[in-house]
């Protein structure tokens, strides 16, 4: 049987972060402050937020210039034609506009609103500068790791997760847009129920999970935590990419 | 700040069940034998199939005669026109089809696979018996709750799971489509980020983020509990009804 318990603890005392700062350094000294000591198994779930500003994915829009197609978009939707600017940037396609709503597949693939650009918890309000995702959030997520266990010994996961939208249901949650040290997806296809009856369809998201629970500790307003450690998961080891979770174009009905 | 530490705890112990039983009951008698005592605030999460089975929301495809629509549209997609039928009775429209697959809107509002009709974990292979959803999760939700708070005198909410597939993403995780005892979800507009911005938009799926979290240990296979604790979540009071996460119509992109 799986494990009974699983536990969340969320870290305090993580300073605002900076570009440039050492992630894997201030999370450390974080831990240590908290008597925190990783574990085998453990899995770090890290917000984008602070992995955008440390890798330095800030934008001021004082410095943007929009193009032709990023202004006659952003007159469409009634957006900042700088900020249609950055999210057109930060995208492949636009899969849905709508006045106020901007819906586009990001570089890496991910379907979200505003390319995941975003103005809270950048700097104060009047300022004009501007967050983008990580460049490549799962290479972001093996460095953590990487540092991580070189520092601490034990084997850790990581993943890095930001606040989606969804189809059909309100509001946001939390889910994977980075791993490491982890595969995403279970794969329970084959296996047993508790019948013998064989399941056909079943895969499970463990990191969209794992980033959904995480989530509940790490909060969106001022208050909440960037890193959450969650201990006694049962997630499948591997090297695996959050990108494994996206639903190729032609296998997407939604889109 | 929010708490720091939040715990997840499966109840072992909940024996297969069958239509009329008492679910307060025997959960409670699960909980006795665990030692396992109720504080206020924690979150009941029950998965769908124990409530249905519960409720009796079984359905043999032996007795079911498919409708001229359900043997077309069975056609169409390659599916037993029974299983079909029992879709459709289950559905309020069709949201997309494809040869093996089936998107529907449920009688609830709920769009997912199948309408949520599920032959794994119901009986044994070979048998043609399939679960349908809860007639009324919602209404589930606040029956369990009532009985759960008149046992043991303190103040708990109860969301029901269903494990859905999603727009975008690979595999599955496990979503509320029942609650009861709180609001499904967190809205943060309005109040201060950390820079004292106010947050334009962000309302949090809370209810969901604590169904994916269930999820990670009430699995699919033939390990995994129906029945999880969370304890140390800091969520929103109120009488919810996990409705109040579905997209109206006219504001969904997606359908």
């Amino acid at each position: 049987m799986p494990p009974t318990t699983l536990t969340l603890h969320a870290v305090p005392g993580i300073p605002e972060i900076r570009p440039g700062d050492d992630l894997v350094h201030i999370l450390l000294t974080a831990l240590d402050a908290n008597r925190f000591v990783l574990a085998a198994g453990d899995v770090v779930v890290v917000t984008q937020k602070i992995v955008s500003k440390a890798e330095g994915a800030l934008i001021d829009l004082a410095t943007v210039t929009p193009s032709t197609r990023a202004r006659s978009l952003a007159e469409e939707v009634d957006k900042d034609p700088r900020l249609v600017e950055v999210i057109l940037r930060e995208s492949r396609t636009v899969v849905r506009k709508r006045s106020g709503t901007l819906i586009t597949e990001t570089r890496h693939g991910w379907i979200c609103a505003n390319a995941g650009v975003d103005r809270s918890n950048v700097a104060g309000e009047g300022s004009e500068v501007v967050l983008t995702l990580p460049l490549d959030p799962d290479a972001s997520a093996r460095r953590l790791r990487e540092g991580l266990m070189a520092a601490s010994g034990v084997d850790v996961a990581v993943i890095i997760t930001d606040s989606h939208g969804r189809a059909w249901r309100l509001a946001a949650i939390n889910l994977a847009i980075g791993v490491a040290g982890m595969l995403p997806i279970d794969d329970l296809r084959g296996r047993p129920d508790r019948f013998g009856y064989r399941l056909r369809s079943t895969t499970v998201a463990r990191a969209d999970e794992l980033a959904a629970a995480a989530g509940l500790l790490s909060g969106q307003a001022d208050e909440g935590y960037p890193v959450v450690i969650v201990r006694g998961a049962d997630y499948p080891r591997g090297d695996g990419a959050a990108t494994d979770l996206q639903r190729p174009p032609e296998k997407d009905l939604f889109r």
